[in-house]
């Protein structure tokens, strides 16, 4: 919106051009100390997203990062409480994650996403749409007889006993990142380790530059 | 999600209950050092709506506050790049703008945002999804005569002219706000008094008290 003039008034503090102050992004940047990302957890389901995410949310935040984490608890049924589980709802599903947290990167913070999203062209227009070195893609990567021996929900149960159809890894496919930024193995390290991994690549790239860490 | 156990490898360290170690909504809320709430700016078009509630961001930001702002500019191309302006459409805009600020809240920030909003159905919507106290309605009460004298985008003189239809103030309703948590008049103030006026509400109800001001 371009700036506008305020009409003439009686009051003539106001029969001035009106200035759109705003904030920069670069402005909310440097209030936060450290860089924005999208850090984008991918995996199976039962692979440990989630786990992982949230052990490298609270982590950041510790280190004094201005984080947040989308996950299916609030955003499922929230702004996606609309949405099925078409193919149509399911790619809507994630363009719309992928434009939130767009803007929770242009606020500046560092925002965990944690979907299965099991399509190369659906993460990929997620990157795309965000800036340069914005968009860190974190394969989690768990043989998917392991997340089935796991099981947290009982959803490969029921994918299994045919009550729940085009479950991914069961009867729908799951497309492998070819690079990601960062490639975790929950059934060969902990939880810490994993989430480590993850901290220590935004260590090593320069993300948290101006945090104390 | 619940914690679950993972499954036990050579990796002695991973055999252990992984806890799902989360940060709360209550010290995302602490380290930002100020109470989150959305700042929605309702108002015919031309009114000042995202002049205002640019001047407010810019005033929380330099007093020390993690802010954002949702507005056209970064909602309507991008999450609410697929809706049209159908009565439908006009409702979902608005519903997703709600559902995204909630998300801002919940991460801590004061969010404002700035858009028509016409219908009070759709702004209580919003307000009854939020916690008690982070829906704050400023009602940028602009004489419709004055924004049309102003008209910034030349949309008046399109609805005018017939080439926009359902134009809010012109031939579509909109719908006073009955309660506004802030009434300002940009007519007969200055914007930086109308900005100060909802930096002032928050200032007295308590929400900047942990922010040196």
């Amino acid at each position: 919106m371009s700036p506008y003039k305020a009409v003439e008034t009686e009051d003539k503090s106001s029969d001035v051009v009106w200035h759109l102050a705003s904030v920069s992004h670069e402005e909310r940047v440097k209030s936060h100390g450290h860089r924005p990302a999208v850090l984008w957890f991918t995996g199976l389901s039962g692979s440990g997203k989630s786990t992982v995410a949230n052990a490298v949310d609270k982590m950041l935040h510790d280190l004094g990062c201005k984080t947040y984490l989308l996950d299916g608890d609030n955003v499922r049924h929230g702004l996606n409480g609309d949405l099925g589980f078409s193919d149509q709802d399911r790619v809507e599903n994630i363009r719309r994650i992928g434009e939130v947290s767009k803007l929770f990167a242009d606020a500046g913070l560092l925002v965990s996403t944690a979907f299965i999203s099991p399509f190369t062209v659906d993460r990929e227009l997620v990157r795309g749409q965000l800036q340069a070195g914005q968009f860190i893609e974190v394969f989690i990567d768990t043989p998917v007889e392991i997340c089935e021996q796991r099981d947290p929900k009982g959803l490969y149960k029921k994918a299994r006993a045919g009550e729940i159809k085009n479950f991914t890894g069961i009867d729908s496919a799951y497309e492998l990142p070819l690079q990601p930024e960062v490639h975790v193995k929950t059934a060969e390290h902990s939880i810490e380790a994993c989430a480590k991994q993850v901290v220590d690549y935004l260590k090593s790239h320069g993300y948290l530059k101006a945090v104390s860490s």
